[in-house]
């Protein structure tokens, strides 16, 4: 592991993130007027814009970019039928035990075979515990009225794929992706957001001809490992994991997962599965209705096969964000700073206006308002130039534009950038097209205007 | 009512606009292959795309455009005293009435001091149901786990009031926003998915010093009411309905409902409540914080008042379907085209080649790629030009563009505009600007192009 990752790893830690999300307004605990609600979260104002960030880059880079790939958004209650021939209603269970001394419950592969580990008490032999949250629908409370929260959005896309074949007319290989939510009943759930009981997602299920799922299960591991290193993950804190075949399913041709390093450890992003056609033979039987695909030019009918990339939304949230923290000393101070890729940056720039007297001020609200048509920006007047800065590091905005008295003469603003700190001076005309190069990766140090170290506000 | 609209509502209908959207990939009914799931709704790859851009447009124009708006994205599952403290255990409940013959359930207010619509036997006094969804949360089913899945967003926006002030710093007024899904066990559902049991929301509450809600309820009710039309919605299909003394709940201080003409008559699509200081009373003496406002300015502490306008996405999105569905015969052929205001279109433009064979397949190919970074856009090869228009023209699609052999030669496409179906022939340099301009409501006789008639493809 390179120098900087291991110096990374070691500033920041669980307790900082959790401490920084609730301080900025990333996430908070739900209901946490009522004392919270266990393993459930909120997303603050800055929390929301990095998640939807990060969700629509998915959406964009998976679905709207590919020919492909359609999107899909299915309803969180389906049909009890689904969850029988999925094998979620018989096997969507996990071990629970029980202590005959202090009645705590704790998840089997946790403790069986010890002694409590809360007051040493004996331990009940372990049953099967379904992980599916149950309500009832309509008027009465009987079994008939049953139906489950979704425990994965998969589902929907299966049970859809008759659908999507006849009003999208597409070809093998194809995929139908969705995001939403989904609900677990988990026994044990721990570190912040990487394991709560209401979580969202991000499934693709990939339709590929029998025969070429070892082709598209590389292709798509490869496909995502990339993905995240492109939002800016640094390589040396992501892992495949290749699970054995004594790990896999018994219907599981092949199965990896993308693991990240999180203060924890490594915890597990995504897991892409070759998953052959169980999926489609099981609701095949189930309901009676044929879903074989009809190969036009192969002359065939047959059930397609299906590689699933499966990846959790906040997870990928908790990763970035683990993964772009980091702590510094500037001129004595430490400095807290969220190294985001501009893309999934809640807000791509802060407009610090010098004075919150006119005619300045009437002069920063101008520029403000020429680019929130464009980008999601901020305007602060409060406080000291130096304090919003940091304010803004924390917020993990990269760039803030000054606007000082010499603008009112010489139509131009300071534009510093948050990682390096290193600032520019530039014309207001040429503001957002230099911005737009620089959120596009250009280098702060490159560009076609004048670097004035001169007339920089002093950091 | 001006006779375009009339002639538009009788066109329209329910069953025209159900079948449309299932044919299309719209809207599928939930779990089809099981005989489907009672008033849930899955959104196929037109759908998601028209419900993405409107969430995305409210997202954009109420929160990320304003200085006074901030988002949230809060859990679903909630702690169930917020449900007692903002009254929904006690009184979130429908009036149930049932068949003492044949069992069947009714809504009270439908049926109350009548016999049963079904067998005409005689009902049961009317009976308080609760129509919120319950759920068990760990792993034993007592009281002690209920939980609730929310029947709004709004409660989430209340008990992060303080968490919003502390983290965001901001200044009444302002307001707190969120889109998401909610639930309600109704007791009878119907049209479509204008009231389903699972549904998406798009909730503000607007925070505000009080004395000053006349203003701002005015403000909010005239802003929202403007929203649905800046979508494309005619103003004739719109109305404000604002209540009656005796209609509101006793809390309230005012409400109006925008109300759309549906084919099945006006329907409800969003409220704006002005609620006072119900809702944070209510969780202040609840939870034993203090939610009070510091007024800096003022140097007083209060309890806000609020104004919610209440919006239902998937009502918006039908209301959209319905509003934009005509009807008219063209050289002899009847067309069905969605005349969707181009923010909203899920496809933005078509880019159709007048044959599969190369080079004409490549050049449309390379044209295709170029727009795919910009907007979501289709490429469709197959079938005659004409169907391809038609299907274009149902999918709602504002411009096709076709590349023909005269293409390799000139380097000019034609642009068929979807409403008149003008069509002009411009170069493939100007192509991109050009379709920028009309996305923004350009007209399609105007611009820097020349319109040369004899070139364009033929209807």
């Amino acid at each position: 592991m390179a120098e900087e990752t291991t110096q990374n790893t070691q500033k920041v830690t669980m307790e900082k993130i959790v401490s920084l999300c609730r301080r900025k307004g990333f996430v908070f605990q739900s209901s946490e007027i009522y004392g919270s609600l266990a393993s459930c979260w909120d997303f603050g104002p800055l929390g929301v814009e990095l998640k939807r960030n990060v969700k629509d880059a998915w959406w964009k880079d998976m679905v709207q970019s590919r020919d492909d790939m359609v999107g899909i958004e299915t309803s969180i209650l389906m049909h009890t039928q689904v969850w029988t021939a999925s094998g979620h209603l018989k096997n969507f269970t996990d071990p629970l035990i029980e202590c005959k001394g202090c009645q705590k419950r704790f998840k089997g592969d946790e403790v069986e075979g010890k002694v409590c580990p809360s007051c040493g008490g004996e331990l009940s032999e372990p049953r099967a515990f379904n992980t599916m949250f149950k309500t009832h629908m309509g008027p009465i409370e009987d079994s008939a009225s049953e139906v489950y929260l979704r425990p994965e959005t998969a589902q929907g896309m299966f049970v859809n794929f008759p659908n999507v074949v006849t009003t999208t007319r597409k070809k093998l290989p194809f995929g139908i992706a969705q995001t939403g939510r989904s609900f677990r009943n988990e026994i044990t759930t721990g570190n912040f957001i990487f394991r709560d009981r209401e979580f969202e997602q991000m499934e693709i299920e990939y339709f590929i001809k029998p025969g070429t799922q070892e082709k598209w299960f590389e292709y798509w591991v490869n496909e995502r490992y990339e993905w995240y290193q492109k939002l800016g993950i640094k390589k040396d804190h992501l892992k495949l994991h290749h699970k054995k075949k004594e790990e896999l399913a018994h219907y599981a041709l092949a199965c990896a997962d993308i693991e990240f390093l999180f203060p924890m450890g490594w915890g597990e992003l995504e897991g892409i599965a070759s998953r052959g056609d169980y999926d489609l033979t099981q609701h095949a039987n189930s309901s009676g209705k044929n879903l074989k695909y009809i190969d036009e030019e192969a002359k065939e009918q047959y059930l397609p096969y299906v590689v699933e990339p499966s990846a959790g939304l906040d997870r990928a949230v908790l990763a970035l964000m683990c993964d772009a923290y980091d702590e510094e000393v500037v001129e004595g101070e430490e400095r807290v700073v969220l190294r985001f890729h501009p893309r999934i940056a809640p807000i791509k720039a802060a407009i610090l206006p010098l004075s919150k007297k006119e005619p300045l001020a009437a002069k920063a609200r101008e520029i403000f308002n020429s680019l929130r048509s464009d980008w999601v920006v901020q305007y602060d007047d409060t406080q000291s130039i130096g304090r919003r800065y940091r304010r803004q590091d924390e917020n993990g905005t990269p760039f803030c534009v000054t606007v000082d008295f010499q603008t009112l003469e010489d139509q131009q603003v300071t534009v510093r950038e948050r990682d390096s700190m290193t600032q520019i001076r530039i014309p207001i005309a040429s503001l957002k097209s230099t911005l737009a190069a620089k959120l596009a990766g250009e280098p702060m140090t490159q560009g076609t205007v004048a670097w004035k170290s001169g007339e920089a506000v002093k950091e």
